[in-house]
């Protein structure tokens, strides 16, 4: 198996390519410790509105295999919403469409894109200013999860990316009602790419040169991460401390993104050791 | 002047409307504290790539108003990147395009939008759970700036709104080589709404009544905010202490995103307080 995207015209990192990355891992990674992603797509075709739009959803990459399915499934990003939302009618919307380019398209065309801001990289001139990052970006084909059994798959696996066990430390499964008024869209892949920049900042010789210049302008990184707060129960809640699962999880994600976010601060890393 | 956007059968929110915002500070606001802004648009027309794509962009509000203009001018999007990249070069693209639509276009379809994720929120049921967040989708017309005065005031906004007043305490103004291998956007805005969830969790009348459960199930809220940690000098740096404009606004928003997200966690903010 492939372990690495091709890159494509539309997915092709043109500048700085040295920062580019296409393995699975990279992206997947990017895409999963994201807490939240933004979804383009085209609400209606050119002609009545020429305007794309920005969701901010929740989701994550996951493969289903059905039971008896021959091999495994390709990877793909399930993201989830309320069954009324116009994302989630749009894959209809577009199979009924006249145009016939778009209707026989295998799905709704959709962008999908995660990033992480690592740094302000405060360089001698603001030309050279720049931030420390990791970006992913995926191109598919947005279609509805019909199947229970994959939509079951979908909640759980967007639940636990939020907090990890979260599913079955809830009130599960759902019940009918609750899993007729939540839709699951699965985006499967047709091209991705990541991009990384990391590292201290990069000045050109002749202001280099200038030492009375660099003994009035401070350079450097400013290490940026999300950190997570004290959680803050609910007036309702009955449990008289915070589960192990849950501070576990916050300490662990607040140590991952300072050490990385200030590690690369000082010393940029290698393509391989930025995932 | 307004003091708010209109909705729009684009712009406007049709789930959980007392969640939406159109007031200009609101919005603009939400875009400027914002890192990095995910900015939509479609590379080509629907034959050749039915695919909107996504690239993460820095970039503010703004308000440039000419020399000897009657009145100011209306609050727009600056957007920067290198002039030889795909987004900068499509306003050329599209004026010249086959298309008489997309031609007769005053500009590049273009979608904003900022987002702060604010908590994770847990309720009893998965199908409860939710985010506090902040979310701006911003509409409308991307053109590259040409006039210079513009363009400069649009590159010291973008500089300073990474760090207040970082323009002045670098080395300025740029080269004219550094001039021209950066390119502004601007996009004129034609529609905005914001979104804002702040609160704790919400949880069905059927869920609360079972104590058993409630007893089981931890219910609240994860504050989430970006931290910035202590600045990091580079190797070529000769500044020796970190200047108080960086300390202090490292500081600053530090405490506001820590206070913000926390407070929310605990009591829902009326959508006036929410800004």
């Amino acid at each position: 198996m492939a372990e690495a995207y091709e890159p494509t015209e539309r997915s092709k990192v043109n500048r700085y390519k040295t920062r580019a990355n296409y393995d699975y891992d990279t992206i997947h990674g990017i895409i999963d410790t994201c807490p939240v992603l933004h979804v383009s797509f085209n609400p209606s075709s050119m002609d009545d509105d020429p305007f794309p739009t920005i969701l901010p959803m929740i989701g994550c990459t996951g493969s289903y295999t059905p039971p008896n399915a021959a091999e495994t499934s390709a990877v793909c990003v399930y993201l989830h919403g309320h069954s009324s939302s116009r994302f989630m009618k749009l894959p209809a919307v577009q199979s009924e469409s006249d145009d016939p380019v778009y209707s026989s398209l295998p799905g709704t065309p959709a962008c999908i894109a995660a990033t992480h801001m690592d740094g302000v990289v405060l360089a001698l001139t603001p030309f050279n200013h720049s931030c420390n990052y990791r970006s992913a970006v995926i191109h598919g084909y947005a279609n509805i999860v019909t199947d229970s059994a994959e939509k079951m798959y979908a909640l759980q696996l967007i639940t636990d990316s939020l907090i990890p066990s979260r599913w079955d430390h809830s009130r599960v499964p759902p019940t009918p009602s609750e899993m007729n008024s939540t839709s699951v869209l699965r985006v499967d892949i047709v091209s991705a790419s990541a991009k990384i920049r990391a590292g201290p900042p990069g000045n050109d010789r002749a202001d280099l040169d200038d030492v009375g210049m660099r003994q009035r302008v401070w350079t450097g990184v400013l290490p940026a991460w999300g950190v997570w707060g004290p959680p803050v129960a609910a007036p309702e809640n009955l449990v008289p401390d915070v589960p192990g699962y849950i501070s576990d999880f916050v300490k662990e994600q607040n140590d991952k993104g300072e050490r990385y976010a200030t590690e690369i601060a000082g010393k940029a890393l290698t393509s391989k050791k930025q995932a």
